[in-house]
């Protein structure tokens, strides 16, 4: 069968591993999809580096490099347009064009989809044209095929992951050695694993995105990041850190979207996750999702979420299904979200304080008889249950104040923020408090 | 869309789970696969409770229960034929038989594929129909999707996996209560893990079938199930267990399938893994499989390997698939073995002598100085270089008598036992030998 040709919009970290791995590969690629996949123009706006990387050779078979991203769209020979430029302009408008000039698409660009998807998928749907993104939730984890298909049978109950490396690489180096958040992400900016502008990873955005997406694979629902709840890993302290590891948990960045009765919860926040559970074990700047399906049970899914070659994986794996499936019809492809494009319903997002979970409470109190009664008092009040209680002396700095630490059973968090409002006016309170959800993924 | 008919062959542990998720997820199903999926017959041995579980409502409705399978295969209405009753004989002519009618087959069984697969996908290529077999490795645990597509863009370099939960749940409780492999077995019968003739699964031979699977997919080589070595966990005792704890790894039956230069390495055998790596923390029944691909790295993938619900839901997952790909042409299928039909190569199996490990070797030597450094030499005039030693003296039941373990650092499978070989002959040997292999999966 004749070549398939694609035109590749950005060639920077993730497109140079999709120009090297389908060189480097290109036998086992054909052997596996029945005939070779061929780059055939290339659009950056540093035209040189991108030659630099092409290579002459390349080039003089007639690879066309250029700095117009459109006019690679544009190209009647491109039947396939992978776009890596990022971002939610640019990008938009070029995919776009493409859906309108019949052409199929694979993006790793999760804020273009977590934002736009729904406007995107539906031109793609109409055009009768494929849009590819394996590569925009978990980097080479071929976790969006698994959640479409391997697990069609099941009703999912939850997804949970730790879907930003960024981030999981920094509370790993917290949570070894015990340094500050502030320090951590130093060292990271210092060996490339956070950006100059941390701000999309740290604060948990990034996640928000993939989280969107995978939500709606997951449940059948409209992509709606607009109402999801994200709290980033700014604030955690390194003694929660160790406080939650003498409790027998870690801290991590976790992404939850978990169906309940009347919606659904789509949340990213730190959260404790018990030390036995394999996704506690996940370090460094690897990813990891956990799904929970009715039939199934839990499965989880592990490997790099970022990087150049794993996301590359991930986009020529689209690419290999693009090319099976291009002359099919539409009904014999995977639908975008999952669920055929008629079938998706309306569950709505629930509020975070409708959200229900355990939650890590830390604050000071005066160090008086009778002050945890009082708290639990409060708590219980709100119908807050206590599962666990560590009181501090050492590590305060002034006399007669004593650090708390409580763990309590899962309720709705609109009743924790009530409470946590009630002992907040309390006389015996001292200092800050810290508050991080607990997830027991049972 | 019209719905899909399928004939059920087999309504015991993994059939009655099909029957059951494609009954109360139906809704579901079908908003994903675009058209409802019915099972119209079913047939087994046992009518009465094939019967009591299909139920009066279903029978009323019209849908066939019978104990003669080869009539279900033979239904006019039946499109799709799920082959659930196990076994190499009977099953294979079902199988056959559906194929020659044009019929598309989903199965879980390995032991057919492993043995028979070539013939069948032969078979199932000339008549244009599919095969789905997501089942028949690792239960519910989308792998075969993983490595057929998901991984489509990397060159595998190897797959290591831990495949059969009855043997992982003998040596979890072998490590966490110290018990010795009778006892664990004993139990593992008792609570429904192990059968009562459990060689199968204690020998390594159905980790083995599932691992041939695993390595054509990987590889793009014919299937040769013949060509495995197998060995199985009855002969690992307690105190094994307890010394690779001391070292740092944990005792599992792991399935490698490692390409080499000359060939791959196809092989089950008990086996050490350094605790720090997430396939040593697969505990219990769970299963797990790592493949590395040289793009994406290392990537996991987790679940339960065998259950009622957990194996139906890679049946039905199946069952979406060829729904949606019926009246695709074969060009826009996943081929069954990964790589395209024609592109099959004829990478030889190594034989066990040369495939490459580390190895634990334990013996009981005289306790005289001296030793160690015999010892040492013998295995170094081999080229095998040792990692690590621990002595022991406590815990040998007679005087003068010290206990050995060592780490050695990778070698070729016969340099090691030939200096085993001639360890046994010095005079300074005492009691038994244990020698297991070690993977550290970098």
């Amino acid at each position: 069968m004749s070549q398939v040709r694609v035109g590749l919009l950005g060639i920077g970290t993730v497109g140079s591993g999709v120009w090297r791995v389908l060189q480097r590969n290109a036998d086992e690629i054909a052997r596996r999809a029945g005939r070779p996949i061929e780059i055939v123009a290339v659009a950056d706006r540093n035209v040189e580096r991108a030659q630099e990387i092409v290579g002459r050779e390349a080039i003089e078979r007639g690879v066309v490099v250029t700095a117009e991203a459109a006019a690679v769209v544009a190209r009647p020979d491109v039947e396939i347009v992978v776009e890596l430029i990022g971002g939610t302009s640019a990008a938009k408008a070029l995919v776009k064009a493409a859906i309108a000039a019949g052409k199929h698409v694979v993006t790793a660009n999760k804020a273009l989809l977590a934002e736009h998807g729904g406007e995107i998928f539906a031109a793609a749907q109409e055009r009768g044209v494929m849009v590819g993104f394996e590569a925009a939730v978990a980097g080479g984890i071929p976790i969006i095929k698994a959640l479409r298909e391997g697990l069609a049978a099941n009703r999912i109950e939850w997804v949970a992951g730790i879907i930003n490396g960024t981030t999981n690489y920094i509370l790993t180096q917290m949570q070894m050695r015990g340094i500050p958040f502030a320090e951590a992400l130093r060292e990271a900016q210092a060996l490339g694993y956070a950006e100059a502008d941390p701000t999309l990873d740290v604060e948990g955005i990034d996640a928000a995105h993939k989280a969107t997406l995978l939500a709606s694979l997951a449940f059948g629902v409209p992509i709606q990041f607009e109402r999801a709840y994200v709290e980033g890993i700014s604030a955690v302290e390194a003694r929660d850190i160790a406080y939650a590891d003498a409790l027998g948990y870690r801290v991590k960045l976790l992404a939850v979207a978990r169906r309940r009765a009347d919606g659904f919860e789509l949340r990213v926040h730190p959260t404790l996750i018990p030390k036995e559970h394999l996704l506690a074990n996940v370090n460094g700047a690897m990813n990891a999702v956990v799904v929970k399906g009715d039939a199934v049970g839990q499965t989880l899914y592990y490997g790099a979420g970022a990087g150049s070659e794993p996301t590359a994986s991930a986009v020529i794996a689209d690419l290999v299904e693009v090319a099976r499936l291009m002359n099919a019809t539409p009904s014999q492809r995977v639908p975008h979200l999952a669920f055929q494009p008629g079938e998706l319903v309306t569950l709505p997002v629930l509020p975070i304080g409708a959200c229900r979970t355990s939650f890590y409470l830390r604050l000071q109190v005066a160090d008086e008889v009778g002050v945890l009664a009082q708290l639990a008092r409060v708590l219980a009040d709100e119908g807050v249950s206590i599962a666990a209680v560590i009181q501090k002396e050492d590590g305060v700095a002034e006399k007669g104040i004593a650090e708390l630490v409580l763990l309590t059973h899962e309720s709705e968090e609109r009743r924790v923020r009530s409470a946590i409002a009630r002992i907040e006016q309390q006389v015996w309170v001292r200092g800050r408090w810290a508050a991080l959800r607990v997830e027991h993924l049972q």
